[in-house]
């Protein structure tokens, strides 16, 4: 097997082929969750809550049942009593409880969209109709939706049963505070006391949706003899295995999960919402059923993630050396425990090397939808607190905001507060890209500033299966078991051809179904081009030993005299006359060599390597109507190696396109009743293309990942991280004094201009 | 990994769990080929020649194309010139050119029914109306049907350019034969001449239908990337990858092809027809292309097995010992070369030890469709002549027929005329086991007769890829490449089963697409039970080996000291007081232990071991309608060791009721112009349930198959070889004269009671 780190020329890593799935996507070719048909399927649909937050007294389904067209209807009855125990749902969901009653309500309603029942019908027509005839009771309940307001003594707590961890002694009383938690080092309070500047902020932000463009849909099929398959559109479909065999009481190989090709996930795909609905309404009425959510349903009853609030306190020097951190951060976790406020205390402050460090975490259940999983969970929001309180530290001290980081910033060897050693990680080099970068001293124009922020993110690795199979004309299929949401084809197949040394042409990438290849965790966690590539690597080297043991006896030779160089078997014993033997010529004698060229491997993966980003961003601000316009922006990374640099800049640039959306215009809008005002991409504003400018990017390729064979590391969550606090500090630098709660529309920029202290 | 053969107890093989498809299959919920639903997917149909041979002078398709909701039109002209390299298209064709040519007929068309063009439409409706739009020019040629006919030397010529193979010198002049094979030993003549007794006769069979359920049905789906994808009802998805990528000038890598369910094949579902055109529909016009056969066109245009003319002498000494034969086997291979005389040619004597033989064979095209492998190809038909000589010879010589066969057969150790020496075989006990049987001995009713037949097959291993995967609770899935005809799920889980030492309902298996598992040969020659539960076998035995190197990890414990047992790891070390560890909890620790669990075996497997098959039919003729009717059958078969008797009994009694329906019912019928008169199942008469009583069977397993580790020697086909002597046999007994001609069916049967000679 090649050792990349050390292997003298890469030919395939680092370059640019056309992506596989591209051709597919733009001619419509390409099947999403919705796409599948199946003999006799039925329309799903779910009836929600109306209420925000009210108990269920009964629920009437006869008439329901008796509509011409019917064939199932399902509540919480039809499910298993769940239990207690942990089940990895993405971010989503701590409980194998809590995931049920999300998925269907049990004796409560939640949240407005919560699911209350469910039908399935001959037509998407009658199965409307039929959940207009389903009769439910409601007792309607106080409700909280605010994140402090939850927090409160006499707040209408949601689940009775709910005592804060982390606290000791343990509370005797029910709270909306799932957790409290506690990390640090160091006395922060003497040092913040004994520090020469000391700045602080309480920040704000809204929850705001992952936005994929496809809606979660999904197909299930429940057989008689109980052998249950789904399709779905999801980022893990091992994951959606495991969460409809729990829930529903299946046995793990009684389900074949078949992943679609996926419109969009960015973590919100990692848990279940319709999947095990669909499931059991099948197994009503033994009849595959299909279910696509609404816009609406997908922005009210699947996750976003937390809106928060974080008070930062940061002590230093006046060298601008940091010594002492305070931070507490409040993280909403929608109606069921489960926020990212666990990473979001992990990734605050590890970009910086600080002494004292206190942070305080909150998760915090409130009548909103379950958060999920989104992109770097929890970091973006506590990068804003971070990055805007060095922003005010470099204003005050007068030390450039670059300048001012690389002074604190970690270096390989250093001890994060949440544990790990850092190991070749080139932060240092990243915040130099963009010291050194053209833009960083370009002249700003009239009415513009410019923010600076830096971003962390751990990357996971983990569980993580492939094979590499090698037809008769010495093509080669790579399988994995990854949901492709970033490229993973393209850089599987790019790792596989440059391990056997073939053309990327030669090799063809597909996802398999969770009966035809080895379990492999969640496509998440910026883990696959990693941890499923070194699978991917693992399996083709397997093959390179095969192609060379039958090269070997093709010419009697010993195994040790035959090499694999450039695509070929070279005899390397001078008494053999013998041509190379290339992938196509040994493929197209296995036969009589041992049978079909395949290999497979499986690993737990670790060591996936911290993504360090640094980003640059210029706004304007119409001082008249308040509207922002980012004029430029620069992201660095360190991304160890890029194995196909442009889905890396393409990664980095969707990561700022999100990370300018929740800053400038996303958000949640309630009314009084805990009611979503804004469901549709109408009224729920992301960025489109004519929002932003080109996004350069810059790949710091200066500290391959030694962990794996070609220095990869994960790249596609740091880059949401930094643009909340780099788009915040350009524009608190444009009004004239800090702000801190997103986003920063355009009235609250307006107002912002009114302030006492607005710069004019 | 276990040896089966020494395995002291199996606790799974040889047991009968339920059939893993058979819930679907009997609640409709199984998909079949045409099943499928694509967005966008257009349906295909194709134009047939209406001329058993015709010159094709021009095909003018423009008003098909300007019809609204035409796609796409294709000709021979939209396929690439084919070449005369050999293709693997299972019995089906020899070379590229033909099987492109039966696919769609270019220049010429070869019998009724032949495809000369194809639509694909927005609707049925639509392609049935396109159809009707396409002008064919047609010069209608002389054509011939019958296999001596078209052996004629002034015969009408199907291919200016065959030149009959196997002969010297090379002939000059063109001819419909297209093969001559030569097989034998000794000197025959001579050894005749010398004989105490000869038998001869002339023995004719039809040709016959395979008369799968599911027509032939596929969906194609080409990018605008030149990726393809297909769907189909097949035995082979990797031979349909292979010939369509030929056919097209496409890559292997390029094509990806998903086995449907399949509702029958037996032979006939190993070469494509419709895949490569509805491919080509694809491609010319991007969308889905979904094309089923109706049941005429299965008739007309998809494979039915040869009739043949076969002349057979035997010569014994008077104690039964057969000295010599002589046969020549003349077989119908359709348009295009390739009928089953070569393994007619081989199989015919193959039971026999007899010192001097002579065999001549012959290919001969004529204008019918181009034959198909069904079941033992070639062998049933020159069985029927071998078996009835013998039957004469018992007769004359007043021996037992089981007597006299038991004088003749071959031992271990025994060299075949077609070159094998048999090892492991058990004819011997399964005639002795026929003679032991009570059916032997019962006394038959008034106008009742008994035949008795033996029959061989060869049976192949060949190529089989197969992985083996632990989900995290312990269940186990079994992926193979071959498409389940005949119980393979089932007998591939059982193996697995079996090898972990786990319980069968912990395993399913399935099937899996041309691109997730590695190459497979087609599902066929009674090669799957063999050669992929070898693989399955070795993948098993890989994750046993992996079991326990995870066990030792965790209890530190040395490889050496743990053993496997029950489906356990068992810590042999008396030092250690560890409990066993199962399956279930080393899977559930397999993240901390190195992964996921699985593991993949590809091989090249031989020595599936020869079938032998010994029949004993009883027939009552109604004398006055000439109705027969079979009134009992057993069948014993050598089969190594069943790994699920009732899916063997199931094959066993499958190949009787084919075999009968050949021998008594089943006939292509031709009208003078070639036309096909009887292309649907209520005018050819396949047997029906009430048609037969219930087949006994007797598997006979003292001679496992040392080479498979549990035994298994392949089953499938031997048993539709003895049907036809056996009943031919038996109703001869009844007229009192040798009955040669199949299909004995009632009129034939009044006809040989009337003639001379004829028992009353």
């Amino acid at each position: 097997m090649n050792d990349a780190v050390s292997a003298p020329v890469l030919q395939v890593v680092g370059q640019r082929p056309i992506r596989p799935d591209g051709a597919d996507k733009v001619t419509g070719r390409a099947n999403f969750g919705a796409d599948l048909r199946l003999p006799g399927m039925l329309t799903g649909r779910v009836l929600r809550s109306p209420h925000a937050h009210a108990r269920i007294l009964s629920i009437d389904a006869s008439a329901a049942r008796a509509l011409p067209g019917v064939k199932a209807v399902v509540t919480a009855a039809d499910f298993p009593e769940p239990g207690n125990q942990a089940v990895d749902a993405g971010e989503g969901a701590a409980t194998l409880r809590a995931l049920s009653e999300n998925c269907m309500a049990r004796g409560k309603a939640l949240y407005v969209g919560h699911a209350v029942a469910a039908v399935a019908a001959t037509s998407p027509e009658i199965a409307e109709a039929a959940l207009a005839l389903i009769a439910v009771r409601y007792e309607p309940l106080p409700h909280v939706i605010d994140v402090e307001a939850a927090m409160a003594p006499d707040a209408p707590l949601l689940h009775d049963d709910l005592f804060t961890k982390g606290v000791t002694p343990r509370p005797t009383a029910p709270s909306n505070i799932a957790e409290k938690i506690m990390l640090g080092r160091g006395d922060a309070a003497a040092a913040m006391a004994g520090a020469e500047v000391v700045v602080s902020g309480r920040y704000v932000t809204a929850p705001v949706h992952q936005g994929y463009l496809e809606p979660h849909a999904c197909v299930a099929s429940a057989g008689a003899d109980g052998q249950c398959q789904v399709w779905v559109s999801t980022q893990g479909h091992f994951a959606v295995r495991a969460m409809c065999a729990g829930l529903l009481g299946i046995e793990l190989r009684d389900i074949r999960v078949t992943p679609a090709e996926i419109g969009g996930g960015f973590g919100g795909k990692t848990t279940v919402y319709l999947e095990p609905v669909a499931l059991a309404l099948s197994r009503q009425c033994g009849r595959p059923v299909r279910m696509v959510m609404t816009r609406a349903e997908v922005f009210e009853a699947s996750g976003p993630t937390s809106g928060c609030v974080i008070e930062a306190r940061l002590g230093a020097n006046a060298d601008g050396r940091v010594i002492a951190a305070e931070l507490v951060l409040k993280y909403q976790a929608g109606a069921f425990p489960g926020s990212p406020v666990g990473a979001g205390c992990m990734a605050a402050l590890a970009c910086y090397d600080i002494e004292h460090v206190a942070i305080t975490g909150f998760d915090v259940v409130s009548n909103r939808a379950k958060v999920a999983a989104y992109r770097a969970p929890g970091a973006p929001m506590a990068a804003l607190a971070v990055e805007s309180c060095l922003d005010e530290l470099s204003l005050r001290l007068g030390i450039d905001p670059i300048e001012l980081r690389i002074r604190n910033a970690v270096r390989p060897g250093a001890k994060a507060v949440y544990g790990a050693t850092f190991r070749e990680i080139a932060f240092i080099e990243t915040l130099e890209a963009i010291r050194n970068h053209p833009h960083y001293r370009a002249p700003l124009g009239p009415d513009q500033a410019r923010g600076v922020a830096c971003g962390f993110w751990f990357n996971i690795g983990g569980e993580s299966s492939a094979a590499v199979h090698v037809d008769e004309a010495g093509g080669v299929t790579v399988v994995s078991g990854n949901p492709d949401i970033g490229g993973s084809r393209a850089s599987m197949a790019m790792m596989a051809a440059e391990t056997l040394g073939v053309p990327i042409a030669r090799v063809r990438a597909i996802v398999a179904d969770t009966s035809a290849i080895g379990f492999s965790a969640t496509t998440g966690g910026s883990r696959v081009t990693f941890a499923t590539g070194m699978a991917v690597v693992q399996a083709a080297g397997k093959v390179v030993d095969d192609l060379r043991r039958r090269a070997g006896l093709i010419w009697e030779c010993p195994l040790d005299q035959v090499q694999w160089q450039g695509g070929q078997a070279v005899c390397t014993d001078p008494s053999k006359t013998v041509k190379p033997l290339t992938l196509a010529e040994i493929a197209g004698r296995s036969a009589r060599t041992g049978g079909p060229i395949a290999a497979h491997a499986s690993l737990t993966a670790q060591g996936a390597g911290p993504g360090f980003a640094v980003h640059l961003c210029d706004i304007a601000l119409d001082r008249e109507t308040g509207r922002p316009t980012v004029v430029r922006y620069t992201a660095a990374q360190d991304v160890g190696r890029a194995i196909h640099p442009s889905y890396v800049e393409g990664q980095i640039q969707g990561g700022v396109a999100q990370g300018v959306g929740w800053a400038l215009n996303e958000a949640y809008l309630y009314d009084d009743a805990g009611r979503l005002l804004n469901p549709g991409f109408l009224d729920y504003r992301m960025p489109v293309a004519s929002d932003l400018p080109m996004i350069d990017t810059v790949l710091v390729e200066s500290a391959p990942n030694k962990r794996h064979p070609y220095g990869a590391k994960g790249v596609g969550e740091a880059p949401i991280v930094p643009p909340l606090p780099a788009v915040a500090c350009a524009l608190s630098r444009l009004v004239g004094h800090r702000l801190t709660e997103l986003p920063l529309s355009p009235p609250v920029l307006l107002q912002a201009l009114d302030q006492p202290g607005a710069a004019g």
